[in-house]
């Protein structure tokens, strides 16, 4: 019988499909979780694909509105393979994709990272006389002496590949060539070296301590050698490596300028949601290193997205600063992570040393050196030292602060420059607009903002401005707290029969709060919020409040004491603190201590690829933090279980949303 | 039409030759130089082949005796191929392999490296403490932990590959670990620095020199980590790569012990015989990734073979040390080596940075570390910074000796302790008995000592006692020696038509002197050595001798103020001196002066691999030798000529010999 192959992107799979076949059924076969609510009928539009290249036989089918089918949107469950096909699935490409700089939102004053260009990655130009009968020292050893000439160091290494490419890059333009090279700062020492040999930590300087923290710098490696009539840029990357989603910028490291930025859902959730699901997922035998490709997938096509909107060569990127989790890590460096999950919950490893692109399989310059920054522990990564770069606690030597980062995996930070203790929780991802029927992440499309109108109607601001696809974050935050407010819903989230009774509709998921109608949405089908979404956001709402509430207790602090609030997370680009409060995701305190960050574990990958000594900042800081198991604590499940509710089961807690819905309810 | 998969050994070649071919036909499509002297008419027993494999039709023919029918020979000429065949060609073949422990032959008093067994490379045998809730840091901060208790080390790096072993290998046996970790001295420094990061060089201290030279040492790096349960043994390469020969020792890096040797041709020679036409070969794209896969591909034979002897497995190999001329050197790299012959002679590198086994392709453990001995320069390369570390002369405050390696690529270094001239010229592969058709490299069956009787037949020794396949240097030095004493040849190499008629016979090669009859050989062929091959041999000595004559007249000193001469090269076993000044190869001085070191690039090679203060004397070896250029040199010619003849031009050189010859003529 003829097959044909049918690959499906942004993932690098493809498939041989019987003719005759479904794109439904070739993307089961290729192990995609494509959804299909009405089990491949044609009736729920869950499927819909895009066919980027190759002839297919469409069946007839209700779910799929004109507009999307001029767009060419097919539904895999009604078509037919016939040919060789290139098949586009929607949902996982990439998010958005940014040409040009962006302001940056960086501020030395609000945040704890150095905000300066000072990469470990530089250029040298320089001049390299050819040689002579008298002057007949080799390649290398010329080229070393023009670097040591113009950079005062005594020493200098060399790539192997660099080594490679040098005689003809040191003869095409008569010896003018461009030299990359690596320097970063490297173990802390606590001897006194000479000057020459380390650098000194200008804090400990600045503040006169007896304790002398000197920095051991590295030997300076030439990672590239290029004649300098070949056009070039150099480039870094920062990035970070979410559970659902990966965020990425291209950065010009002479200016610091981000040239391109694109984000994307990571490919890995086809093996699992959260990384409990994914740490099991790799325990059968070839899955680790299919999770390790997936992830180095995802970001190698984003990396293709930011290059080819930048115009710069691949080649040219010599430094990619990543964060993330700590599973996260072990993922991209193919680590066995099993032990994270099982007690006493140790990882491989919380700061991985430095390898080279061509290590990971990362499609930058071969010699390009990758810096994942440190994690805690198992459960508090590099995501959320990077992130502390973002808020000034660091600097803080009064009061206390709190980091809240409610990404799939929860991590919360408190204290100040002289103390942090941090713990996880597992709050799922709802709030990055995954794991919820309505939900989507934060991208062109998504609802942002949203209210319900007297009549039931929901007024609402999309991203770009379009008709709406669904919701992100903080749409779904507004949507709850609006619902909440005017009564469609109780304290536990269930629909009030009478009240929501005109805005309720079927669907197959079962009975919701109608959104928005189909003919005004992108999808061409109702967005509606169900009462199993509404429990979702409660679960995951209520882990993080009550991993706040258990942290503070465990540090003998309350509410109250807490000076600022810094959250980050995938809501989106803002974040109704109001709403935040009135559903409990935060605590009722002065709004104007509530801080959104966005993505602040990008930020700060940000930060670390800018300056050097960011990236030490972070080092010390995963070192220095205490990091406390929630899990183990007396008192969880009471804290939790007391959080599932609208604010919470203590109203006294949450005194303002108690006004609030009296005076709405009474009116 | 059919055709058939013909693999050549020892090479990786293969090529489709279609059925009725001739393996001769088929060796010139794998672009194999197969000799065929009589061009494929059966008849001058050249192409002899062995047939490991497969299905054949073997033509008459008359060239091949009886007895290396049986076992298994044929002539590629007259051998059709008729099924896919593996064909051995002997003259490539693994020279020698000896298993087991040879004396090591290193007196402290007589060389200048260290006699001892300090390698960079070391096991640490742990156990690591399993995690707990409570100490529950990450596998590799508690290896890392446990590293620097046991040896005082304050910082340890990771190799990434071991970072992946990590997991697994620490639990397999309860913690119980070995630990592979990688420690040697790096750049020098001039600084005082504290004890901790540096180590301070014996011999400059012991001198008490007011200049405190002061080595930094590299962090030690984990280059594997394996259970304790695993059977291991740590291992080390040695390696000459020569142009002509290349051998090899692997070696117990606890005790220092030779576990087994061997040793073949390079298979580049293929390419060209000397490294001017390898370079030459090179200019076309893709010759030069070819000439590095050749020479990777002979040390990759060689490794199987050695690991195969000592019932080694090739990952227990975590070290490599080579030694070899700088053409080489680039070759092994995959460096552009054509800089080398075009004026003014600069290489890419003179001291290549340390790579790992990965990088270059070869099969020892992926992460063993590979470390090629300095160069001085084009012509002066690490097979002689690390042969000088056989001889004395490094030690020698007084007196000045020479140090003569007399390879393919000849090389000479004068001085002593205080300086050291060098300069190399190009003396053929002749001694290496290679290019002259009765020689052969010193390996089994090759006669080594050799003395003419009065009746004019020949009396010798071969290695391993069997029939004669060929002469090795030192037989071919003594035959040239007893030629011209016995007056069989003139000054000139010419033969005497008188004195030889009788011993004279025909082949191919023109008329030659009969040193052993057809039925008395193994290749059932009579071994003869013709004219062109005396006139090869006597080029091979005069350059070699015209230029130690031109470097001594360049450092301003006679023969007479050499107190010794420490002579290399691939002659054997060991040389006759005598024969060697009557032949002119060595000058007419007290024979108690002159010192045969057989190969001593591999014996430095073996000394740097076993202690790492040897690679630091050689690297500084190489950075303070003067090379001086003979070719540019004025009365170079006039040198050379004289050299042309036996044993010289100016007979008042060589009283000795005059006195000899004087006397055996008039007997």
């Amino acid at each position: 019988m003829k097959s044909y192959r049918v690959e499906f992107l942004p993932f690098d799979l493809d498939v041989e499909a019987p003719a005759g076949a479904t794109v439904l059924e070739a993307a089961k076969l290729a192990g995609l979780p494509l959804k299909a609510g009405c089990g491949g009928e044609g009736t729920c539009g869950d499927c819909v694909v895009r066919v980027v290249e190759g002839d297919y036989q469409k069946k007839a089918s209700a779910a799929l509105s004109e507009s999307l089918v001029e767009q060419g949107y097919v539904l895999a469950c009604r078509t037919e393979i016939q040919d060789d096909l290139t098949v586009l699935l929607p949902e996982f490409q990439e998010l958005s994709i940014r040409r040009g700089a962006e302001a940056r939102l960086l501020d030395e004053r609000e945040i704890s990272g150095f905000c300066e260009v000072e990469p470990p990655v530089r250029v040298l130009e320089l001049e390299v006389p050819a040689p002579t009968l008298e002057d007949n020292f080799s390649d290398l050893k010329r080229l070393e002496r023009e670097i040591m000439k113009q950079s005062g160091w005594t020493e200098v290494g060399c790539t192997y590949s660099a080594l490679q490419q040098l005689p003809e890059a040191i003869r095409v333009d008569g010896g003018r060539v461009r030299v990359v090279i690596y320097k970063s700062g490297a173990c802390m020492q606590t001897h006194p070296l000479t000057e020459d040999a380390v650098h000194v930590e200008d804090e400990a300087e600045a503040e006169g301590e007896t304790r002398i923290v000197l920095q051991r710098q590295s030997r300076p490696v030439i990672l590239d050698v290029l004649p300098q009539s070949s056009e070039f840029r150099l480039c870094g990357l920062a990035c970070d490596i979410g559970t659902s989603t990966v965020a990425m910028h291209l950065v010009d490291m002479a200016t610091g300028e981000i040239l391109a930025s694109a984000s994307s859902l990571n490919q890995q959730v086809k093996c699992g949601e959260d990384i409990i699901s994914r740490i099991h997922y790799a325990r059968k035998p070839g899955r680790l290193i299919e999770l390790h490709l997936l992830i180095v997938g995802t970001i190698n096509h984003l990396i293709a997205e930011v290059t080819d909107a930048a115009s710069v060569p691949e080649s040219d990127i010599y430094y990619a600063s990543f964060a993330g989790n700590t599973t996260m890590l072990h993922l991209f460096l193919n680590l066995e992570p099993r032990y994270i999950r099982e007690e006493p919950y140790v990882p491989v490893v919380n700061q991985a040393p430095e390898v080279s692109a061509q290590d990971v399989g990362l499609d930058i310059n071969l010699e390009g050196r990758v810096f994942f920054a440190p994690a805690v522990g198992s459960y508090v990564g590099g995501d959320i030292t990077a992130g502390l770069l973002c808020t000034p606690m660091l600097r803080e030597r009064e009061g206390v602060s709190m980091f809240i980062d409610a990404g799939t995996n929860g991590e919360l930070v408190v204290g100040n420059r002289d103390w942090l203790v941090t713990c996880a929780c597992s709050a799922g991802p709802a709030f990055e607009g995954s794991g919820i029927k309505c939900g989507m992440p934060a991208a062109e499309g998504a609802i942002e903002k949203l209210a319900i109108r007297e009549d039931g109607s929901c007024d609402y601001v999309t991203i770009g401005e379009g008709p709406p696809k669904g919701l992100c974050g903080s749409g779904l935050v507004d949507l709850l707290a609006e619902l909440f407010v005017h009564g469609y819903i109780d304290r536990q989230g269930k629909f009030d029969p009478d009240k929501s009774r005109d805005m309720m509709v079927e669907e197959e998921g079962g009975r919701g709060f109608l959104v928005e109608r189909a003919s005004a949405c992108f999808w061409g089908k109702d967005l509606v919020i169900t009462e199993t979404g509404i429990a979702n956001l409660i679960r995951t709402k209520g882990a993080v409040f009550s991993a706040c509430a258990l942290l503070l207790k465990n540090v003998g602090l309350s509410w109250d004491e807490i000076e600022a609030f810094y959250v980050a997370g995938g809501f989106g680009r803002s974040l109704d603190i109001e709403n935040s409060v009135r559903i409990g995701l935060l605590p009722d305190l002065d709004r104007g201590r509530f801080h959104y960050l966005g993505n602040s574990s990008l930020q700060g990958a940000y930060l670390v690829l800018l300056s050097d000594r960011n990236k030490r900042l972070v080092e010390d800081l995963a070192r220095n933090m205490t990091y406390i198991e929630l899990n183990t604590e007396p008192g969880y499940m009471n804290e939790y279980t007391g959080s599932l509710f609208l604010p919470h089961t203590d109203m006294r807690l949450f005194p303002s949303v108690e006004r609030v819905r009296g005076r709405r309810q009474n009116a």
